[in-house]
């Protein structure tokens, strides 16, 4: 732009701006590795289909290989001058090459070349985070059958409510990071797709055999409509949705960790790998990354946003909206991958004040339910047996004792239907190992669950 | 509240706010079918597990029948002080059989009976949207055959690029709606799936059976985990994160309606009753429909924001925050119904003109990829073609002719290598015809990925 | 729209549809008050300008009171034929008074009337949230001078760091909620700002008097580009965004109440009035107000990203899509409203356990900070101080004594530069006292910032 | 970390992604200017205050400016190792100048240090952009000026309405970006408060003098509650706000000026500088920076979303999630800066085809509003005018006649009342010439306004 005649006075100084807006090399460099292989698979097809000479395809295969070679020795430089990823490519390649580098880019548009970049460099890193997430999964379920019978408060509204097991919590989380395996999996489908050969908008005049690159890159299928190969950014607003929504889990995870960190609850004891101390007071251990993931929650929302916002209303087929297409998504990976490892190692490493939790569900009236479940048993209309045991908690917490702790003729003043068998249902052990229906917190229920999440995680 | 004693003044101002802010009966009573068939499933399955007699069951099931013939007769009155729909029917159902009306609550609580609506209301309302969409496909597909050798301008940067045909112009929607009905119907599978039995959050002591209340529901599967039960709203995310790129789609392809329908474009007319018009201006016909179709993007976009704003960092189980998740759902999925109906009958219904679309191709200079791909098929390196060309439509604009205007010695005086045959190739029918790669717009094509795209719709 | 021809089938589907999607009256009705005002000062205007005759103008006049007392007794019905507000009032005004009515459309388009009404909506609207913003900060004031000495642990990371009191904890509120009142008062700036007479889009050609119209309905000033008056919606994103901010504060105050309440903290008790319990556990209140407002917090952030959307790349002037922009403000209107309002009573009302908050500040090391500063006045660089503490805070976890437990020697063993006076300092009192730096938490200045904040308000 | 024992599996992965997640210092370090200018007014607070000697003031003043002049040399090496910026500049203070060093942070905690490096960061930078906004008005403003007279057609709904001129459009852009000027104005207010002296949540014991660090730095006022001075991001949201609805603004622009580029519109066209042809088709100009100006709306909408998320529910004071305050507001400051600068060249350097635009407003019925308005001067009322234009624009279409060409006879046959003087009217020149109510687009207003503008620039 140097060049260019700048006659005004704003003009001068938008022309300082124009270069760092309009250039994406800063960040499409990430694509590097896959606009090479891109380029391998298409002159490999160039040259078998003909539309070069195979001498020329040879040449320039050559010097692709090469440049593999200096980008993983970290010896390419590149440019703003060169814009974007694909021309400083094509650059280094006829410095390589000479000319010849020219007839790469027959039957192929940067506009069909960026969609396939972008698309190989998430079909290559889905994989890595799928194992993130598995990793993730099999620490809890690690953790959740080391803890099938550790008892602690359920909460609902913050509020104790019935004791659960935390082997069931943590089933709990074990179910939502599989669906968001599924969702990342199902994912994959949409990104699946090779765009290349749909040529700046159209499609292209050489005899192009799609199919074989398809196959050389490892796409199962192919766009069957060249405007919407280069148009469609479907499988990166899906990746963020589904990166919003795991965000959304562990932002959730995250703040009952802080929650279970602190003086009050005093249920778990973060590593020191995972927590940052104060060097004044080595008592405080803040847990750090459970709050920068938790903070993080809003830059993954925002990078969906983003996009949504971008792609809204935007004409077919390309425009240069959609230069702002990757760096969300490529932020949005490094976050979720690094907050998914993240708090695998945190809960692996997470100390389990069990007596602390347990000691929380004896000393409240967590069991009321118990006994309303227990005269329901007895024939008592539900919302009747609610109210008995509402009056006896309440005469409980003035006389400062627990239904455990009150005799048989005050419980059987309440509801006569109350027999000496109540007190063995009134324990949290009762609590939890009564309740056996399907998906509830008994013990052998988490212990049948373990197993059929490990199958899962098997079948992989 | 009315009874409750207001001490300060700021509170009795609260007073005012606390019961409209609380109940949530305005919205939720959109599930108040929903409600019925849970609770008919559910007592059903009490009944037959004889958790309570059969007679109460009977007396139960009878007074929810009543119930349904009266709501679809309109004639259910819900309330403010009752809440929310699961009071306002236990209400409404004890006035009907009186007080064995209450065992009907037993082993389950609000926290699994309102996510079994919310999952029931969906899973009902999903093939709906299925269909409306299958509609909106069949209807450019339809119009795609009709169409698929209507020439008009392909657009990059909205500029004029390359010539293709409308048919195919219409197939980049369908692939993008066929997207779009793919992600719906895997949102069915987190959807699918029964919450019932998880009770408060923890299950339930009694001998309860979930999966014969899901089969009667319809269920393919139940929840697992009895936490995870009460506090997942991915089925809901994932179908507001699905309704926001369907919105996106929509409001790509009315902006260019839009554009179209401009005194500029003139390439369409809408139909009068997709189009209002000013009664001063009879010629003014404005796009309204795809003008709101486009600025209810933010409503939907807003939405998904919303709800996972909602649900960031909300500790298990349940949360009164949750009562917040329902309004964006219904809204969403009423804005995308309506939107795909009108869309699909805005284009059915939508004028074409063709002679005005073609005529836009042959005044330009978009045929001067056709020469450059020309020069390559007879050896000239791409690039050098490109540079060629730009000195020969430098000189046409300069001239006011066009590439296909200029003599054979100009041409052959810019590049030798052209022969007589390079006329035949300017035409924007050779131009587009010549694009029979996989996806390009070859006619041919067209009629071929039309054929795909009938096939696809048979097998649903 | 009944009697349009409808050709196709799925034009026939999408029929049902148009009348539904396209009417605004649901919503819009809420400025039927506002449409009359206008009306009124236009038609004032009209008259006094001899654009009509003054005895039109004095029917039209009449007739609009007319309206304005039957809207008043609930007499108006609005009809979704009628499409919106407006058209609704203009037939109503014809139903009373004939044909002149139609002359109150002179000089004035739906366009411009439209965005009178919105203004007038929120510049109607932005006191009374003003002074529900006044009466919170006023609780907050009120309950800080009551609790100017009540002292409670303050936190980072949720960990306890030093003691400070619940007073200058409810004056931090008091700040962020002054600023909410700077910026909802900024926002009248550009709300008070009176469209009408823009028309259409380019002004009018009658000799209309838009300051004149200003005056009567109380507008400080009047668009100056026809243009902008029509097209701009500032002033709602303006609220909206304004809205959001308010909201974050209040889901952080929330967020606290909602901990506070917890078994575990135990610091408050809500009033019943702002709680719910559980017929079955009398002893478990629900903060549900506190969690419905964190949870609303993403309805409005939701409006915001809508609007902000809707009206992303907009050409000017009127576009339909900005019919979307009514519902986000109206609704987040309501719910920030409510929401203060609810704030004030629950603040108001709240138990405060003192004890138990200041009992949480003597069991734990969170006086080392203390030491250090001790240590610091004595000469010892920062950083060493703090080395020298940790140590200290070590050892006493290690024996379960806490700083102000360990013998001299044992402090002079560690750092000779202790005296006997460090006791003094130890206390969770002292800590708070100490910290009389501006804006620090001493009980002095806590009174000091009650008295600033009281004039603040006075000043009102 | 490397000197952690990973003890499992996961952990150990965690472990690699601990630092790189945790550490600040790859974006913190822009604020390294502010942090060395922060730390000098400290320090000679504390020497002033006898806080620390004079000599060891001395001192660190000393060593401070030696790591400014290495700054700006670029000489500094920041380190992840050393976490954030504040940790690197202590570790390099320490290397200038020994272990007295330490005593800087007497007084003070990284809670209020970032808060005012942050607040310093964005004090500096808003003169910058209120001046960038400044230059892009008197760019509208001259432009206006030039084309005060430029007559072309007024859109509504995309579709011709009236005829305006060039010169009202630009002016309504000028009002906007008056609006965005206020905003970031009144943004300067809370941005241009102090939070040092909070230390880290509670203030400080040290005998500080806030308001004379506050008079260093240039702030107008400190914050008087600690909690909310180390809490607070309210100044970064309101920038945030004002960033995306100035992005709104520019979208808008944006918008007009991609379509006004088109073969269709042919309105304008782009410098060289601002548009990127192809090399092929040099008659086509991409309008580059106008799309990706609309397409980063997405990345500043998502940077609000994103710090709104983050902040949502946070307790007070410090939790590590703010972290994540500062890349959306870097990110979004540099993207306004440029985009602002560049729309100022973009619009100066712009070509306007008056001609085009002239011809556009004369080949349609963009003037039947003018026919209306003059029957409703001879007394028709409103709706029944429109109804008599509408048939003779009806009329009109059919027989390819425009108003202006049909004969008076055939005029009177509509409306008696219509009179020879009726064709001055209906030039599109006595249009926009007889729209001189305040705001509209007569070109005697367009230069009242151009006036009224120039005064309000000359007045900053």
């Amino acid at each position: 732009m140097t060049d260019k005649l700048w006659g005004g006075r704003f003009t001068a100084k938008a022309a300082e701006w124009v270069d760092q807006f309009g250039a994406s090399i800063s960040f499409d460099q990430q694509m590097a590795a896959e606009d090479l292989e891109g380029s391998l698979a298409h002159v490999a097809m160039l040259g078998k289909q003909g539309i070069i000479p195979q001498a020329d395809a040879a040449a320039i295969t050559a010097g692709l290989h090469t440049l593999q070679a200096k980008l993983a020795a970290g010896e390419l430089k590149f440019t703003v001058a060169n814009e974007d990823i694909h021309l400083n490519m094509e650059s280094l390649l006829t410095k390589e090459i000479g000319p010849v580098a020219g007839k790469l880019h027959t039957a192929r548009s940067r506009n069909d070349q960026v969609a396939t970049d972008f698309h190989l460099w998430l079909k290559h890193r889905l994989p890595e985070l799928l194992k993130a997430l598995t990793n993730l999964q099999t620490v809890l379920v690690e953790k959740a059958e080391q803890h099938a019978g550790t008892i602690m408060p359920g909460y609902t509204h913050l509020q104790h409510a019935q004791p659960i097991t935390y082997g069931h919590y943590l089933l709990a989380y074990f179910e939502m990071f599989q669906r968001d395996y599924e969702r990342f999996s199902f994912n994959q489908q949409h990104t699946d797709m090779l765009p290349l050969g749909a040529a700046a908008l159209a499609g292209t005049t050489f005899p192009i055999d799609r199919e074989a690159v398809a196959k050389t890159l490892g796409f199962s299928s192919v766009y069957h409509n060249s405007l919407d190969a280069v148009s469609d950014r479907d499988f990166a607003l899906e990746f963020l949705s589904n990166a919003a929504i795991l965000m959304q889990h562990l932002s959730r995870l995250a703040e009952e960790l802080i929650l279970w960190c602190t003086y009050e609850f005093n249920y778990v004891e973060m590593a020191d790998s995972f927590a940052t101390g104060s060097s004044i007071m080595p008592q405080k251990k803040n847990a750090d990354f459970a709050e920068l993931t938790r903070g993080k929650t809003g830059r993954v929302y925002g990078a969906l946003m983003g996009l949504l916002t971008t792609m809204k209303a935007l004409p077919l087929a390309y425009n240069k909206d959609m230069q702002e297409d990757k760096e969300p998504v490529f932020d949005a990976y490094t976050t979720i991958l690094g907050s998914v490892h993240i708090f695998a190692g945190m809960l692996e490493s997470l100390t389990v004040h069990e007596t602390r939790m347990h000691d929380a569900t004896t000393n409240d009236f967590s069991n009321a339910t118990e006994l309303a479940d227990y005269l329901a048993t007895k024939g008592v209309p539900f919302r009747q047996a609610h109210a008995i045991v509402g009056e006896l908690v309440l005469k409980g917490i003035k006389t400062h004792t627990t239904l455990q702790e009150m005799p048989l003729p005050e419980l059987q003043a309440a509801a006569p239907q109350i027999e000496a068998d109540v007190y063995a249902e009134l324990s949290s052990e009762a609590a939890v190992n009564r309740r056996t229906s399907l998906g509830g917190t008994a013990v052998t229920n988490v212990i049948k669950e373990v197993a059929r999440a490990k199958e899962c995680l098997a079948d992989r």
